[in-house]
């Protein structure tokens, strides 16, 4: 076999088998395939495609080119989710404790931010103690004990991934759908759960602007994972503004203690009830209706709240600032956005807001950057919402109160008005299984 | 500017500016750019095409790319002619002698035969003493003093071009036309001439099987040739058998010879009347039917004859041997392939012919081999004629008789025959300016 052929094959149109698709990614792992070769299939795959056995035998490729985690012994009901980024995305820390006070196994790896969007691992990094790189050992007994843990990615998991990815970065070869799913199902695979559910992110602060574009990458990962032998669903959901009301890593810790309280915005928790519904529902088989009412009754039952609690407490988090979220340390310096003009909030663009929160130190611009777990955003006003002169449209919060201003033209810049009322976008736009 | 951007532009159908180009150019040869930006943006050129001016600029560009031969001082009658590639093309050989014995300048560099197609300067060094390596200064004298020289490549010419095409050729990124005739002509227009004449083969033997793709490769050399400011044409000719009877490095000078002295092969004498009445005619700026007139009566007089023998021992040959072609060493074997079967012969594959005359020692499957000056085949029986069975069909020559018989297998291999009568193919299949 020749990389040579496989590359002609496939700019010429035609499918390539099983073998040649592990041949390349083996290849690729081991060097024998250049980097040059990797770099014009890509770019023949961007032109041409490949169809649903193709995606799913370079997913499987991908999934077992290193480490992969083998959580057998937690049976049928370990789950994971994965969101594909957004800004003020904290349904993790509300999902887990929701579907694991249900008796679902969430043994998860996440990452942590970059750019205009979070990451999970940072947002518990927030918490005073908590540990995210727990060893496999410890990471296992903590799942055993608490039906959840979440940590940093440790071992070799998906190099293919990592290599192949990194190439597409600079090659202009990222924008395939076939590609793009792979990656992402990829790294899901080799994590390990059973039943994988996506939250997929629509509008201005995500990488699918479409709903269209994000129904399509919705069917492509839930195609691979069905085709691989996980329960796999998709959700889809408005990244056209931030979800929730809080940008930055304990300002996101805090709201979601809210919705586990019961309390906090209800985009957030009505994103957080849809996909712990999705994910109860394929790991019990159990009805979406059945599975919506229990995690409502978790929710409103404090049940769900005492499981976040215990999972913090577990990885060495402290407890008592759970309890009583004043115990965050706060930013420095905070300043208000006030409206300068009447009106209604006709747009909010999710990309530029996250922006202006990494301006105020709550993310990283490069992976070496640090992060302020302090600093970030908080709106008071939202897409829809009606605003007077003089009111406070946000307040910004941060260590570095040089950067205010160019955080606050960022932050207008990401916003438009309207004289009229404008009605809100749909939260939720559909669910793929 | 980022190649990144540059890539994406084209691979989302954009034409790229000059700038643009140049920026690549420099970039891949300096090593800024890498391989795989490199073979990225060549696939993406591959499914969206280049246009006329782009095609001229990247030219351009991979023609300053190196060293470039200042031909000024020779004037406007300075002239060049590329062939494509086939089997038992000694058209140079020919045609050189004519245009200068009519006062045009070929001042030519030309290259060795790798593969199935022998090269200019390996069949020239056939000869006892012909030197192919001279110095700029020898090259430039010679080409006052008699109006021809054909050396062999010197100095960085297009090394930007040489990169590319190693690394197209490994990335299945090589069929594209915009390609293809920018590689061709980033070193023509590097080597200095102002009348350039294309011989675009086409048949069996050739890398364009079809009239209709030699035509559109003709044609996009033409145009850059033109878009560059040097006048260029190109005749598209038959290579679905070999041109004339010979095969093999000195058969080939003593077919040359023979055609210089008004016998030899009717097919090879009329393409190369025909590539010199395009060349005298451009350079002179005299119309084609005089310029044909022109280039008659010189192979007829003798007068390309006697330029021949000048041009040859003034670069060190042994003008006794052009005399007396029987002085050149035979091989010391040879074997006649006879008929087995009465009938015509409707087919001859010039490809696997030119691999049997490889087979025999005559060219080199990769480029460390050695030649055997005196091995190849020459043909008693082309496409159209009629054979009996016993008919000798070819002789082939060799210093190692044990190739005889996987040459003879390849040979036979290549001819198809009919119990009727079959026309010729077309030998001139048009001529594009």
């Amino acid at each position: 076999m020749r990389i040579y052929d496989i590359i002609k094959k496939k700019r010429d149109g035609f499918a390539l088998s099983k073998e040649e698709i592990e041949f390349f990614i083996k290849g690729y792992v081991d060097g024998s395939i250049h980097d040059y070769q990797a770099s014009a299939l890509c770019m023949a795959i961007f032109f041409q495609g490949m169809n649903e056995r193709e995606t799913a035998d370079l997913t499987l490729a991908m999934a077992h080119s290193g480490d992969t985690v083998d959580l057998s012994r937690f049976g049928d009901l370990t789950v994971d989710k994965h969101s594909t980024g957004g800004v003020g995305d904290k349904t993790t820390l509300i999902v887990a404790p929701i579907v694991s006070a249900l008796g679902c196994v969430m043994a998860k790896m996440s990452g942590r931010g970059l750019g205009h969007t979070g990451g999970t691992i940072d947002k518990l990094e927030s918490i005073e103690g908590f540990n995210t790189a727990l060893s496999p050992d410890e990471f296992f007994s903590q799942v055993e004990k608490n039906g959840v843990a979440v940590v940093g990615q440790t071992g070799n998991l998906t190099p293919a991934d990592k290599k192949l990815y990194a190439l597409r970065d600079v090659t202009a070869t990222v924008d395939n759908l076939s590609l793009i799913a792979s990656s992402i199902m990829s790294k899901k695979l080799a994590a390990g759960s059973h039943t994988i559910v996506l939250d997929v992110k629509c509008g201005s602060g995500a990488f699918m602007k479409t709903p269209e574009d994000a129904k399509e990458l919705a069917e492509a990962m839930v195609k691979i994972g069905n085709n691989c032998g996980r329960n796999t669903a998709a959700v889809i959901t408005n990244m056209d503004r931030p979800l929730g009301n809080n940008i930055g890593n304990s300002l996101e810790v805090i709201e979601a203690i809210d919705v586990l309280k019961n309390n906090g915005p209800e985009d957030l928790k009505e994103v957080c009830l849809t996909l712990s519904s999705e994910i109860v529902s394929l790991s019990k088989n159990i009805s979406v209706d059945e599975a919506r009412k229990l995690t409502e009754e978790v929710l409103v039952s404090g049940k769900a709240f005492e499981k976040f609690k215990e999972w913090i407490s577990s990885q060495g988090g402290n407890a008592k600032w759970i309890e009583n979220t004043d115990l965050f340390p706060k930013a420095e310096h905070t300043y208000e956005i006030k409206a300068e003009n009447d009106g209604y909030i006709s747009k909010m663009d999710a990309e530029k807001i996250g922006i202006a929160s990494v301006i105020l130190g709550a993310g990283r611009e490069t992976k070496e950057d640090t992060i302020d777990m302090s600093a970030g955003i908080v709106l008071n006003k939202k897409t829809g919402d009606k605003v007077e002169k003089g009111d406070i449209l946000a307040t910004l919060y941060s260590c570095n109160e040089k950067s205010f201003n160019s955080s606050k033209e960022k932050f207008l810049s990401a916003l438009d008005f309207s004289e009229k009322p404008v009605s809100e976008k749909t939260l939720v736009w559909g669910i793929i299984k």
